[in-house]
């Protein structure tokens, strides 16, 4: 049985749900309260020491951190989402750096300064999201998915905190080919929406849809 | 040919040019000046979208990003350095997130802040750095290295920022199981020593050695 600790407003823990969905794999998906600090007790911090969602348990693997679970499902269950030939893998995990900085130190970062109130600095957010979006937009003018030619989890990773920045506001007007690749992400079969990204009225309204 | 793109002063180009070094590999390296904007040429953005270094190039492949580079490196020229088994790979993915995360965002930015005056929040830096390595004393006070039983890119994405901590007032007195794996990651063949991590004098000063 697999198992995904997760809150349902984290783009993180979306990422593994997503594949998950992706795969047409069956889970059971445990909600992580973080405002009563579920994540600081010592049964969590047992599964993950750095006490953040998403954490995914199949048998006996535990794996913490959103990237190295997509890393697990690909290996495990879908080879296709993450190719290991060296250049093609090393070209997903182009992107997958680029997730874990510009997009979630900027994009995520601000998301989380608008809606939760935390305390990060909403402007330099917005701007590092913006170079991370330019990145994006240059790359998917010329070609339909991030890497390797086809859908991987290069896509899985990057487009939840890019469909979500509206709600730092970040909106995508500028970024017409990022727009149509989450089109094409949202189009995949098995794609399972997340609150934010799937309301249409919300996603027409910031040019999004 | 294979040309790494870098700079003295950049951990994370250390980060590549130490599993060229560990995996014997002969290379020529380029120095990008990033005072007059040289990684904001349009030769090298061609290189980097993003416009940083580390990048490596390797016949017709260009490989942007350090834990990208080390993948690659690793597939290409050193499967040991990255096991591909799912739970395996998985458990190296951790360690890279959190190189990308705690690391590179709390230690490597509080030695941006100090040393090179960048404009970052030394505190919050440095909390977010000691969270990072809390992690990393709990897994290695019982584990001699980060991932699957052996040295992998896992330990070469980590030990950098870790080993430079100090430059950002962030010692490592607490820290003896980190301290012990620096020194057994120095002891690796093929070895090659940074500035600032390489000085002895400093090293013992602070604890490091």
């Amino acid at each position: 049985m697999i198992t995904l600790y997760g809150t349902p407003i984290s783009g993180n823990a979306y990422k593994a749900r997503l594949l998950l969905s992706l795969l047409g794999l069956e889970f059971e998906e445990t909600v992580i309260n973080l405002r009563t600090g579920e994540n600081r007790t010592g049964s969590f911090l047992a599964l993950n020491p750095r006490g953040q969602v998403p954490v995914l348990t199949d048998g006996e693997v535990t794996v913490w951190d959103s990237q190295a679970i997509l890393v697990y499902l690909a290996r495990r269950y879908g080879e296709a989402w993450l190719p290991v030939e060296p250049a093609a893998m090393a070209e997903v995990m182009q992107w997958l750096a680029l997730a874990e900085n510009e997009l979630l130190f900027g994009l995520a970062r601000a998301r989380a300064a608008k809606v939760f109130g935390r305390d990060f600095d909403l402007a330099s957010c917005q701007a590092y999201g913006h170079a991370g979006l330019k990145v994006l937009e240059q790359r998917l003018a010329e070609h339909p998915w991030l890497a390797a030619g086809k859908p991987t989890i290069a896509d899985v990773a990057c487009m939840p905190y890019a469909a979500l920045s509206y709600m730092g506001d970040i909106p995508l007007d500028d970024y017409p080919a990022v727009r149509a690749w989450i089109d094409r992400v949202r189009a995949l079969p098995g794609f399972i929406a997340m609150e934010g990204i799937r309301g249409r009225a919300a996603a027409r309204a910031t040019g999004v849809a």
